[in-house]
């Protein structure tokens, strides 16, 4: 059997569960299964995760080399957010072939910097090795008091999402539409270049990680695999289900804006969309007021989307969404009501 | 220009020298130009590190998987050793194809394992992606006390290295002639089988970078891309110049009893040959004895090989060989004398 016949994520699933270490885990430390590792140390916990990015999967051949370098940085300083945390140092490890430019390298890097400037952190590592394909890896070193994990979320609880969803998903759908029809990007407006920069420079939601961090969140994951998928992963570590109301989704207003040119769904891609990297959370119902008035104070919003069940409705698809009073079904190709 | 026109070692220099940090490095901190990044945190150091093994490149897709899932955690914890340090914990990232075997992976994932156990360090996270080619990345999280540099070296200090040095190169030379002639590794009987496990499953100096980092070390580095060109990172950093004693070079017992069958001249992969993951050091020469009797209570040697000099006899080339009274030239097929 291959990876592609085990399914993408059957195969994730099975790999990451698999490395589980075999020497012993430090009392309390956290290891597989949440967005980053947590160690204790001395009152306070070190976080510490790794991010790939390969060309031509993860991002296209074609994209500016700043943007690459921007992105690799960001998307993981993204696993540091959703555990509440403030990054204390990044590593960077450049595969690539020899063939490749040093022009490209150096913007690579001008988008590393550009980065590490943006969120403050500073890159203090590097290794370089030549390989046929560009591969990309970061690790980032963080720290919080106490890590909000996956597992925490209770029935009852609100579902919660910070900022908007389905840009990123929406600026890469362009950046396809102007390779294959040869359009300009400007044929988009003000919109399609916001949406552009949603996908290519993804703004990490530190500052609201950590604001979340510090009221009652039970919860927390980035919106990296699309908000189904991340919150399918808190369902799972919680024991729970979650049930969300289609109408209090926030749909990206640009998305919303071109709806119909870039994507036949605006609402699916916002629920199935990945790379938007918000913060996804759940918390006391109580708590939403307070809670929301300290993540506006970071500069975005939090939107209560959904419920936390007791039990999913379907174990397969712990995550619904309700829609005119029905559960939508999501596929591949759009939605529709199960009736 | 591409790297490739650069040449090899211009080409990480400028990439690594380049990926510098554009935010604020904290006070004491390491950053660029050492075996790992270092950080002050409450009286201690921690040590922060990346390395990345690309198929085809760094190992050879007919490998065993363990072999590579073991090597890609030996190599980054051997970074960890060179700065006297201790891993606390290791985040893993596999890219590979979606046509890559389960297996394949379940055995890449035992020998990260094996290494977890061997090396007394927990695997706390994991990364998974797709890719044309094999791609493996780890990022280990360290501490020390006080780490030790590569920039301490001082003129008159003695050059010491741990164990022997030509055996990784050796193991991989008998995997080459076995995949050309066909030969069975059997055929270089017991030497031939220790200098494969060599390369093959690196063990990287831990107690032993301890040990030494507890003495009075100046400077230090792991063997990775052979003695030479580590120590020339060490009087880059130092700004000083080496001379090394080819007669005192401890070669390693298993190449010199296969001498010629398996590489030209044992001295000049002793001298020049990569990954075999030993220490370098430069020290005092009062403190060697006791230095030496320390690293042999855990398990290896220490052989003093050479001496530091004020200045590089020259610049281009600051590590230099002396044998026979005269200084050899080491060039890709061999070497000759200067006259």
């Amino acid at each position: 059997m291959n990876l592609g016949e085990l399914g993408e994520f059957g195969a994730i699933a099975r790999t990451v569960a698999r490395l589980r270490t075999a020497a012993t885990v430090p009392a309390g430390a956290i290891g597989m299964g949440d967005d980053t590792a947590a160690i204790p140390a001395d009152g306070r916990t070190l976080l510490f995760t790794i991010d790939t990015m390969v060309e031509g999967i993860d991002f296209l051949a074609d994209v500016p080399a700043e943007c690459a370098g921007f992105k690799i940085v960001a998307v993981s300083l993204s696993d540091i957010a959703a555990m509440g945390g403030t990054p204390t140092a990044v590593v960077v490890s450049v595969a690539c072939p020899r063939t490749t430019d040093v022009e490209w390298l150096d913007a690579l890097n001008d988008g590393v910097a550009e980065a590490s400037r943006c969120f403050d952190v500073p890159v203090l590592g590097g290794d370089m090795s030549v390989s046929p394909t560009i591969v990309l890896s970061t690790a980032v070193l963080g720290e919080c008091d106490t890590p909000v994990l996956r597992s925490g979320a209770r029935p009852g609880n609100l579902v919660c999402v910070t900022g908007s969803l389905g840009g990123a998903t929406a600026g890469l759908r362009i950046l396809g539409i102007e390779r294959v029809l040869k359009k300009p990007e400007g044929d988009y407006g003000h919109a399609g270049l916001r949406l552009l920069d949603r996908h290519l420079k993804p703004e990490p939601r530190l500052a609201a990680g950590r604001a979340l961090a510090a009221g009652e969140v039970t919860a927390m994951i980035d919106t990296s695999d699309g908000l189904m998928g991340d919150l399918g992963h808190i369902c799972e570590r919680s024991g729970v289900g979650i049930t969300l109301d289609a109408e209090l989704i926030p749909v990206d207003p640009d998305l919303a804006e071109l709806a119909g040119r870039i994507v036949p769904d605006p609402l699916v891609t916002a629920l199935t969309g990945g790379e938007d990297f918000e913060l996804a959370v759940t918390l006391p119902s109580n708590a939403f007021e307070e809670t929301a008035v300290a993540v506006e104070e970071t500069g975005t919003t939090l939107t209560r989307i959904g419920v936390v069940e007791a039990e999913p409705a379907d174990k397969a698809a712990p995550v619904r969404v309700i829609k005119d009073g029905l559960p939508m079904m999501i596929g591949k190709t759009g939605w529709a009501h199960f009736e």
